[in-house]
């Protein structure tokens, strides 16, 4: 391999600017989404995703079993799927192996595999195995759509209402809590299960699909625009805002968090909840919600249709800015920018 | 990661044990094919394969170039389309890159895979890019097939003509050519040159398929079974008569050979050609060629549609041996077996 450090490095423009550099090589309208759309007849389109795990990188026996490791890889193609508005189809599973792993490693990373994908009735179409220094795993999934129903990022409208769905920031909390269980031992120990289960088995949203397309069809078709919180809640708002040439503003208050964290702050502090916990909120990841533009009207169905697990949270704005707003005069409103989330080159 | 040596380690049962362990996790019904088929609708299957390839494993600096690399990677993916009687709609590329990797060794793979893919016009539809210590390619190839015509490696019938697209060896000589440069100095600069292209530029014999499709539907459908010879001609007929529960007789004069290898040889030799030269077309594997079985009228009519292009080598038989013979009779005849084969793990 081409080590020269004369040359401009992958660490040197890190996984964006290799994604930059590489996009002449793809057609220009299947960039920027969760997945992947292409149409195969008038009413059916194939949506794929895919995704590559590196041991040490993604996942670690430290924090995670093999069976973990296996459901949160199908969840996040799975959650990639639901964010286009896709029914999954299948997946494919690439694994690179050291020689030294033990096959029950393998074994029981394929047990949470199809744990996971059982419950959305997802088959597993084969794969390849092949000798690798570093256990890798390559999944690519694919659900099929249609093509007048896609989830895109880049159709939120002024005056749309920003909606989550579920809870944010219970999957980075349950990995705090893994990598330092000496902290929050005034939690319950089902508290402590609760948020540690959100890290290690979250689950795709694909149970929100049939209830938007019903939204979508009826009286009349409305634009639905958003993609999963893999990343982040602030993440998901400021890449649908900056592919819809929109801005946002979000309530504070309005962002569902675990209730855990309620009973582990002083009433006090409820309010004014601590910049760690709305950290984990905002950029910690992994919680594979949807977060969706709609209008108003429709945001009030789906509202009404989820109860408690769906909350509105904001309106898109004009302009290009995302803030976050507190009820309370006297926090100043925040711009949010994507260089405070997760980088994956350092 | 585990490395207890007291557990049973991926490299004590190999790629295929390991695959025999995973296919309880995989619906029965798409194991063992070149890709997985998926109905769709009574009109449309998909059809899926994926493939992993490793730096210092499956390719190397030394004798390919990132462009060539990448060319091959696309290539064989086509290829399992290809055998599976389908017609490719896109491929998704995951890539795992070690930071001190030069970006335009990047971006000369994704030239070369798009050389490839745009004479068969097929789109990259996205995939992933993620820190590894090792380069590390993951392609998922998807295609779409009639699900009437799907060509499987369990439907081969006892009387069945084995056919041979193209020349078998070229890639594993080319191969040599690459590793030792001083040998068959005998060899014209040109006849090099095209050895050393059939291993760095192999071309999916997706051509083939709508002659194949033709010939299927008329004047009655007929069966075809097959695959390609992407580990070996040896492997791809003992594959074959593994799933049919059948067996072969092949012909090893008819055994279409490089032209150059011909001239490499004393007269002498040519009935009676080095080991060497028949374990590089039986073994040697790589030439993403198609191994077809099909009733010996069909099997003409395709040879006369392929002109040079094709070659009957064979007969599907009774029993479960698969036997080389040659037209000398103080030759013996010689079982083959998937031991003599390349095994992935040592």
């Amino acid at each position: 391999m081409n080590s020269d450090l004369s040359y401009l490095q992958v660490r040197d423009i890190g996984e964006q600017g290799i994604l930059e550099r590489l996009q002449r090589f793809c057609p220009p309208e299947i960039i920027g989404d969760d997945a992947a759309v292409l149409a195969i007849t008038a009413q059916e389109s194939l949506v794929v995703t895919t995704d590559m795990l590196v041991d040490g990188v993604h996942f670690s026996d430290i924090t995670t079993s093999p069976e973990d490791t296996g459901w949160r890889a199908s969840a996040a193609n799975l959650s990639d799927l639901a964010a286009m508005g896709a029914f999954p189809l299948g997946i494919t599973v690439g694994l690179g192996l050291p020689g030294d792993l033990a096959v029950s490693w393998v074994e029981r990373l394929y047990q949470g595999m199809t744990e996971c994908l059982q419950k959305y009735n997802v088959p597993i179409l084969g794969g390849d195995i092949v000798r690798s220094p570093i256990t890798t795993l390559a999944i690519t999934a694919f659900g099929q759509a249609n093509p007048n129903f896609i989830i895109r990022r880049s159709t939120a409208q002024v005056g749309d209402a920003i909606i989550v769905t579920g809870i944010h920031g219970a999957s980075r909390a349950g990995l705090e809590l893994l990598l330092n269980p000496q902290i929050c031992q005034n939690l319950e120990s089902e508290e402590k299960a609760a948020l540690i289960k959100a890290h290690q088995r979250p689950n795709p949203r694909l149970d929100v699909i049939p209830i938007l397309q019903e939204i979508f069809t009826s009286p009349c078709p409305i634009s639905i625009s958003g993609m999963d919180s893999s990343d982040g809640l602030a993440d998901a708002v400021l890449q649908i805002c900056r592919a819809s040439r929109v801005g946002a503003i979000l309530e504070q208050s309005k962002i569902p968090l675990p209730s855990a964290f309620h009973k582990w702050l002083t009433p006090g502090q409820w309010l004014h909840p601590p910049q760690a916990w709305l950290n984990y909120a905002l950029y910690g990841g992994e919680d594979f919600e949807l977060v969706l533009c709609l209008p108003p009207p429709a945001a009030l169905t789906l509202v009404q249709k989820l109860g408690a697990g769906a909350s509105i949270i904001g309106t898109i704005t004009p302009g290009l800015t995302v803030i976050l707003h507190h009820e309370n005069e006297r926090i100043p409103d925040q711009a949010l920018s994507l260089s405070q989330g997760f980088q994956h080159f350092s």
